[in-house]
């Protein structure tokens, strides 16, 4: 049947699309297997596995904006690493943030670029875990701790001292590993998470040591901002389904993992990290404690009551497209510019416009389009805020094509017809080089296939001519 | 560039091919030095390094028509095995016949599928190592040994008697470590060779081995046979700029090798041999000690005696068609059947013509192929039979196409153009299959790119309109 029309050229040319296309989105699922390996099976770590972790090292792998981060060793997985999570927030305020984003979190499905937690509790955890506090100051929060939580101690094997005068000390016999070095220290009662990825970087410290990188490199930078922003975009994107807003998106709620495709033994090498590396990291959307969830079964009373409002209010409480607005803020800050309504708070009061937008220097390739993209995340208003689909199809525009060049061809054709073929014929020359690429892989033992080529896989497999249209169409738009 | 004259199909079809065509030729490229890493740079061992090798173990790798093998550790180089080749004949002899090969072998530059010497010696080995010779009997050959060669002692170290008798031994104070168990036992002089690939069987022990598979699976079975006879034909046709026959192409003097692109440390690991695997192994040309090699520069005393001999007494004399009829006897030989001359040995008498020929059992897809090869190779007037590299391209019509339904297409249409439309058409789907099956590996950790998927690069990267046009009136033609 492969060859049945083959004195055909056009059937031809139309067989070999479809093998690219075919063979691209088996890749881009592959990819995913590949990158996800292991994830995808939910882990529920119990209280009773807590005394299977032990820290890697004292020293933290990554400090973000609500939590520190240490590496941790699994007894029962000795070839990938975990990270521990300790709350930074006292334990009661905290645990509330804790089981609010938890509760949202627990209804998503697993994402790539979405945190996942494997397991939490309430443990004692010894001051010197704990860099940004006072080890002489009183945990004044301790008197009040109530006991229907289990509360976990770290530390105690080695003789660390068990706190005294913890009231909430549960008699659970499960002791965490946490921490048993041979000091004795004030312990903190804090909540602690076990996640799988272990970050070595925020967001916010990344664009923070890439300022001199920014100025002699425009380029790259800004090519791997656009990557971090994609990533961000697909986590958003994931949960919209679910109602969800984060309604907290700042550069350090946003954290950098390693990746290495396949996971298991390799996962334990270290990892080299190299700033000049296109796609820099993995990005993980953290800290859900601010998250918004629309419940889906709307009490009928309050349904009642909303029929009679004016339909901005309904947008104000619901939060759906606050993501969106934030994410504008980031492109700002992460192209090392302040966020324009800190800068000016006047800005909102009125009716501002993109106009009123501070303009993005252009320094690289993809300035332009960040600037663009930046005005229509920032739209005052939400309805004619483009949706984080839309941004993500605007960066992957960016990233990927279609150019100035074919946008300049494409303008000079005339004719819808003429100008489907256009992006037809971009679209298969795309495919060629992409699955080019591929199989250069195969032959490739030291840089196997990247967190890249997975992402441009996924555009261009599942890109149509409908939907090149519809991103032409934004990219040109405003 | 790429996008210029996007708006033109017929340019961004011819566009896609040739990025197709120059991928796949690097492709090709870098399967080569994968596939020959480390053996590109001729290794010559010395006397001086023969007290690096050790035996693996006792037990050989695999028996040949002319050597038996073992495999052997290099000091120098842990993480490669080497193989130790002594030639079954007695010293003399063997000496006599090894230094004529070597002298034609030393003429090749390297191929993939010609057994390449390291070096080599004459050594005393322990009897145990000859499982062919009877212990007893007494090395007649041993007193009339000259001096002129030097000869290194096998298993001499722990304590390990050195031969008394031997009035050969010179006074090299190398120790050669192969064979040094602690047995006491006979040794004899022979010819010992280092390769660098270990040979785990013959082509006839495979042959032998394959008997109920080539009736339960013929189709495996003989996909298998032609993919031995491309790689035969690949090491013969090597030898024809250097006007070198083999002259002695029996299945006892081809190898099979383990193969691993890359080697390296892998080289190390133990194969797993896999009898469905399409691919059986690497095939060496091994034991040139019948080979012929026409000296370039021709006396011109002899070139006036030759300018009034009838034709075929020179071609007679020249054995220039020599190995291509040989091949042919193989294929009956691999397909299980006696070689035809051997059978009727008058058909060599009379003048026979292709039916004179037993015929080849229709069992699988490429049994009428290699039934019409074995006749073009088999054809009693050398200037009818066609050549090695015409045999080779038949092989990859069997192994990869044009098949039947593809000549069928082609002979239905008229017109040379359209012929070639057609044939252009079939490269562009196949090339399009190759360079996704090469994507696709490059996300497989278990399988990478295989012998199979060079070979079918070979073919496909550097086909042309012309090249195919000529295999297929090759295959149409008798």
């Amino acid at each position: 049947a492969l060859y049945r029309g083959i004195e055909n050229r056009e059937e031809v040319v139309a067989k070999i699309r479809s093998l690219h296309t075919d063979s691209l989105k088996k890749l881009a699922i592959r990819c995913e297997d590949l990158f996800m390996a292991g994830q995808k099976d939910q882990l529920r770590f119990g209280v009773d596995s807590w005394s299977d972790f032990r820290l890697a090292s004292d020293k933290p792998s990554c400090e973000a904006g609500d939590a520190i981060y240490y590496t941790a060793t699994y007894a029962k997985d000795p070839l990938n690493n975990y990270a521990v999570k300790i709350c930074k927030s006292k334990a009661k305020e905290s645990q509330r943030q804790y089981y609010h984003s938890l509760a949202v979190r627990q209804s998503l499905s697993v994402n790539f670029n979405i945190q996942q937690d494997c397991g939490h509790f309430l443990a004692d955890v010894p001051v010197r875990l704990l860099p940004w506090e006072d080890p002489n100051s009183p945990d004044e929060e301790e008197e009040e701790d109530e006991d229907d939580v289990s509360k976990e101690e770290m530390g105690k094997e080695n003789g660390g001292k068990k706190k005294q005068d913890s009231t909430s000390s549960t008699a659970k016999s499960q002791k965490c590993n946490i921490g048993n070095q041979g000091t004795i220290s004030r312990q903190r009662s804090r909540v602690v998470v076990i996640t799988r990825e272990v970050p070595y970087q925020t967001v916010a410290e990344f664009v923070e040591e890439a300022k001199t990188r920014h100025t002699k490199n425009p380029d790259l930078y800004e090519r791997q901002v656009c990557l971090l922003l994609l990533q961000l975009c697909s986590g958003l994107e994931h949960l919209k389904p679910y109602h969800v807003t984060h309604c907290d998106l700042r550069l350090e709620n946003l954290l950098l993992v390693h990746f290495r495709p396949g996971g298991g033994l390799l996962n334990f090498e270290p990892v080299e990290v190299n700033p000049n590396s296109t796609c820099p990291a993995r990005l993980l959307v953290s800290n859900f404690s601010q998250a918004k969830q629309k419940s889906r079964i709307m009490d009928s009373e309050v349904l009642r009551d909303q029929s009679r409002l004016a339909p901005e209010i309904i947008t104000g409480t619901q939060y759906k497209k606050c993501d969106e607005f934030q994410t504008g803020i980031l492109i700002y800050e992460m192209l090392h510019l302040p966020n324009p309504f800190e800068e000016n708070p006047e800005l909102k009061e009125k009716e501002y416009t993109r106009a009123d937008l501070p303009p993005i220097p252009h320094r690289s390739l993809y300035s332009r389009g960040l600037q663009q993209l930046a005005s229509c995340l920032l739209n005052p208003n939400p309805s004619e805020r483009i949706l984080i689909s839309d941004a993500k199809d605007m960066l992957r525009c960016l990233l990927w094509g279609p150019r100035e060049d074919v946008l300049l061809a494409l303008s000079a054709v005339s004719g819808s017809a003429q100008r489907d073929a256009v992006l037809q014929n971009w679209l298969d020359i795309k495919r060629t080089l992409l699955m080019i690429k591929f199989a250069e892989k195969s032959l490739d033992k030291e840089s196997g296939v990247g967190l890249e080529d997975w992402l441009c896989s996924q555009y261009l497999a599942f890109a149509t001519i409908e939907s090149l249209r519809r991103i032409v169409r934004l990219m040109h738009q405003h």
